[in-house]
């Protein structure tokens, strides 16, 4: 990861949960930080979100506090109570405006955080502030839940001659539908932009991004991404949509929300396989993401995959079930390379053989082409296994 | 399984798919027999749905053809042929119109249907028609594909003196949701009523029956229930929806529909559970109903009451996630007779290890109370387990 002047991180074990890693995370961002976010669209939210929320429309950021393990959603006003304790506390270290603080929480929604345990190791993490490789590395898996692997990645490039950087950290794995699921993503830069600008790009990435995966349909109430920029980065500040300096900067952070994106679904609860579906040619945007989802979230289609097994038929099934009034004899479906329908029946050149050998990949690509009008949309989802389920049944044991 | 006069059936193995098994049914009613159905509400469904449709505006049958295996959908011109070609040879069988026929296919989406394997065999098929207990079980074991057990019911009451009698068949068990997924029942009766009238209240039943499931959100392209009437009965035709004749029809026939539709549930695809959910006091019907079915087609939920976990911030996380503008602090939440959420908060009573003993049991009551208006729906759904995953991962195998 790269080295971007002025942030520092601590980890810690706060015993919230998991007794033998570090699962809170503290970062501190210097003074002059802004900040932007995309939040959970689910009408039960955590009340960390409720007040992420809030403080974004001041847009100013002075540190960043993520535990896992507790989601603090649900608890009443107890739950509103442990944010401002955490939020509270670490204003008073830091010195700044309560507002500028942003905590998340993410795990087991309607158990009472015990935010004692998160405030009382806070003066400690302060004292352990730093940044490099390790401290990046540890804030990555800080994050964690039921994750495998953590999931990070950074870019450097110029504008203006000026070295812009981006760091970036996400956590997956269950509850991944569109609008974000459980997913929790920070990102940090330096480049020096005006914050609706900044804001205004972020949500247009989410949508292509991390609002364009699905593990398993269910979203969570605790989703939040949010980038952070220092703005130490002495390029003309960036206060125009269509200034051309930002056209860089998007298709670098671009590639880093695409990445983590794919990232979190190769790791869903129990995926061997990540399953790219691109549908084609639909009637509008809502009707190629309703189809493109529905496909994405289909039980059989994601077993069948599982199972390394071409059976189409229920790729045809999940596109005529949202009902978007397509026309059947106009579909076409490739699997990889492998045309399987066009306009409408089976295609000749279909071998069964064949697909089923492409299905043993790691990777898969599913074409939709509905041959009606001219709107397009990507999304990633993952197989469905045995593991899933047994992760699901076991998951608080 | 009651005798209704006039009914006969035959079964036998036509080798499209299953090799050991009677995968063929032929009902023949007698002349005079009305109809009514409903079917899938996917775009892209099979020929014969298309043809069955097409036949129910004049409301006449003479007989009934299922076969269990290949559904017939998605082979272009072949698929409306296949239909042609069985229900041509049916009527030339049983010398009446064509529309009087009508044919179902259920089993694998894609493949081409070889109706000789079922035109062959209807001569014979004629031959060996008769109606007894063991014609009413073979007959409701043939049109299974996965399902672990057959599905029928009987019932019989009276109208003015006499005797009506309601028989029925059904098989599920994937691909079951709402709008009834690859699901298929047959009933038959005697009652004496308009067709128009018969029509209606089987729509209306329906919705709260066959509509109310859900095994895995998928929804089949070939769901068909259709409902028979000899009109042999002596009971004063009924041709009024507010005939008072009609309520004891209607009370019967909605139980066995509903006993029907949980059967269908209890038997989806690797379930160890059923799950009825009654969502209460929503803004309106379709909240309720879209509310119900986020919670009984949550993957999240289903694992947990597999694993028999009362993890109940699932059921909120899917009660959220629909974003049907509810109050949190409004639900309250049941499982069994233990109250988990009131007005918005753990309740007090609560008792994860007495909540945990109630999931050991096979069937799963949850209420969601949101407190706003009064709109219900109860609909039903099954546990997700491993054994769904291995099912659907070796379908075709």
């Amino acid at each position: 990861m790269l080295k971007i002047e002025g942030i520092k991180i601590a980890t810690i074990n706060s015993k919230i949960k998991y007794k033998n890693r570090d699962d809170l995370l503290l970062i501190y961002l210097p003074k002059g930080t802004i900040a932007a976010g995309v939040f959970t669209q689910s009408d039960i939210v955590g009340d960390c979100i409720i007040t992420a929320r809030q403080n974004l429309k001041k847009g100013l950021a002075q540190a960043l506090i993520v535990n896992a393990g507790n989601a603090n959603v649900f608890n009443g006003k107890l739950g509103q109570e442990s944010v401002n304790n955490i939020n509270f506390t670490a204003s008073d270290l830091f010195n700044c405006p309560q507002e500028h603080i942003y905590s998340f929480s993410t795990g087991v929604i309607g158990e009472v955080l015990q935010d004692k345990l998160i405030t009382d190791k806070l003066p400690q993490m302060v004292q352990n502030l730093e940044q490099n490789d390790i401290s990046w590395q540890k804030a990555a898996q800080a994050i964690l839940t039921t994750d495998l692997t953590d999931k990070k990645i950074s870019k450097e490039f110029e504008i203006s001659g000026e070295k812009i950087k981006i760091n970036a950290i996400a956590k997956g794995s269950g509850m991944i539908a569109p609008n974000m699921a459980t997913m929790l993503s920070y990102i940090f830069t330096n480049i020096n932009i005006d914050q609706k600008v900044l804001q205004q790009i972020f949500s247009q990435i989410n949508e292509v991004s991390f609002n364009s995966i699905t593990v398993d349909s269910d979203s969570s109430t605790s989703d939040a991404a949010m980038i952070f920029s220092t703005k130490k980065a002495q390029n003309p500040e960036i206060n125009d949509i269509n200034d051309p300096n930002l056209n860089i900067f998007k298709k670098n952070l671009q590639e880093i929300m695409i990445y983590l994106a794919k990232e979190i679904v190769f790791d869903g609860e129990g995926a061997q396989k990540l399953i790219e579906i691109n549908v084609k040619n639909a009637k509008s945007e809502e009707s190629a993401k309703k189809i493109a989802f529905a496909v994405a979230n289909s039980p059989l289609v994601k077993t069948a995959i599982a199972g390394e097994d071409p059976n189409w038929g229920r790729i045809l099934m999940a596109i005529g079930k949202v009902a978007e009034k397509i026309d059947p004899n106009k579909i076409s479906i490739k699997i990889g390379d492998n045309n399987i329908v066009t306009n409408g029946i089976k295609d000749d050149s279909y071998d069964e053989n064949k697909t089923h050998n492409y299905l043993k990949n790691k990777e898969i690509y599913i074409e939709i082409n509905l041959n009606i009008a001219n709107f397009n949309r990507r999304v990633w989802s993952c197989d469905f296994t045995e593991e899933y389920i047994k992760i699901n049944k076991d998951y608080r044991s």
